[in-house]
């Protein structure tokens, strides 16, 4: 079952053309997959004091249509292992009033401790456990 | 010779693991494709107002190293043609200080006009043209 | 009856210090006031196609307490008339586990045309009628 | 003499009213506060870092032009002792073309320490020495 998390277009987020700034899906993305590791019991901003610092190393993005003013949407999170270290989030950002897909989004990330090395904590390690 | 921007990270665009935000990258990147527009003629804003929207439809970002508070930095713009209609910059991160390559990117774009038609004026489609 | 919105705080809003940024706040209190107009049959982006624009003129705003990553809080927005084409909000952010008031703000507004004239539609010059 | 930065216009920064976004002027004039702090060699982020926090308390903002995409300007910082624990910033944001006055802003700050106590390190303390 796919993670969501809902949220509706706040006018500030739009910019000179009307729609939503490609930046700010980046936003979006990024607070549903911290949703995503709160539901799991991570906490993101925790980690950070604790020196561990998840990071994206890579994304890509496919933007397909703009989001407008007012509209109501969600971000649908889907957790993939990619090797030993590294992680990746499947991410879509879907329209609510007609199923439209606006976004997809492949995001890959790592742990990284103090000294910027690799460090993947168990908890962070086990959401991301290969099917048997 | 490549097209540069000259920037230096401000506090308020790194977030609580004290680093530069992922999404702000974006911003970095749109700006210094706005300048290479604009350095060529084509304001990007005049074009909104005229209805014509350039849009992107993909990016991927390698991001390799963390931007800090106060860090000195350039983002350089290379325009490619992709297709009739599409077009892309490559775009890099550099830090001033040391040289050293703190992201990468490809992004590609289009044009639509307000029907959300594909449209390439004139004063677009000749800064991607072809090499003969 | 005083309007609401419900919020809470995302992770990419909070600066270096681990706090909501400053800055973060007037995108609080100005989706809130968004909100509330809208309820009211409002529509700031319409309004802005149409060429008038509701504009800030003035803001004071008295910073309590701060706001941390995943805080639930509300936005409360009460509308005030201060003159025949000014009008203000007094506006509340309140945490939600405690009551504990965040920040008191007041925004002081009015509405504009094409020309950057004063030029208050009616149905925002009901919305802030002195009570009889 | 007052301390300058100089800035310009980002299209990202503007809203769908097709202007900077009131938010943003925060960012500027914080921007602006910190180069200022910088010049006198007080770091913001480093002071973050010793758990010892720069908070704005109040602001009071008239807004009285737009700026547009494009605009340069600079904002002006002018150190102002409130009281012993309080101090505040005069700041001006100054379109360059024609010197006008876009907007006018009061920060009144405090510094606060772990424990969230007023403590002003002598670094600060000094930044707002009364005139004899």
């Amino acid at each position: 079952m796919t993670f969501k998390v809902d949220f509706k277009v706040r006018d500030y987020e739009c910019d000179l053309q009307g729609i939503v700034n490609n930046s700010v899906y980046f936003n979006y993305l990024e607070h549903a997959r911290h949703e995503f590791l709160s539901a799991q019991g991570v906490d993101f901003a925790k980690l950070a004091k604790d020196k561990i610092n998840l990071v994206v190393i890579r994304s890509e993005m496919d933007y397909k249509h703009s989001l407008l003013p007012g509209d109501e949407f969600y971000v649908a999170v889907e957790p993939q292992r990619v090797s030993r270290l590294k992680f990746a989030f499947k991410q879509m950002v879907v329209r609510k009033c007609d199923d439209k897909v606006m976004l997809n989004a492949l995001v890959i990330g790592t742990s990284v401790n103090e000294k910027g090395r690799p460090f993947l904590p168990a908890q962070i390690d086990q959401l991301f456990k290969p099917a048997p």
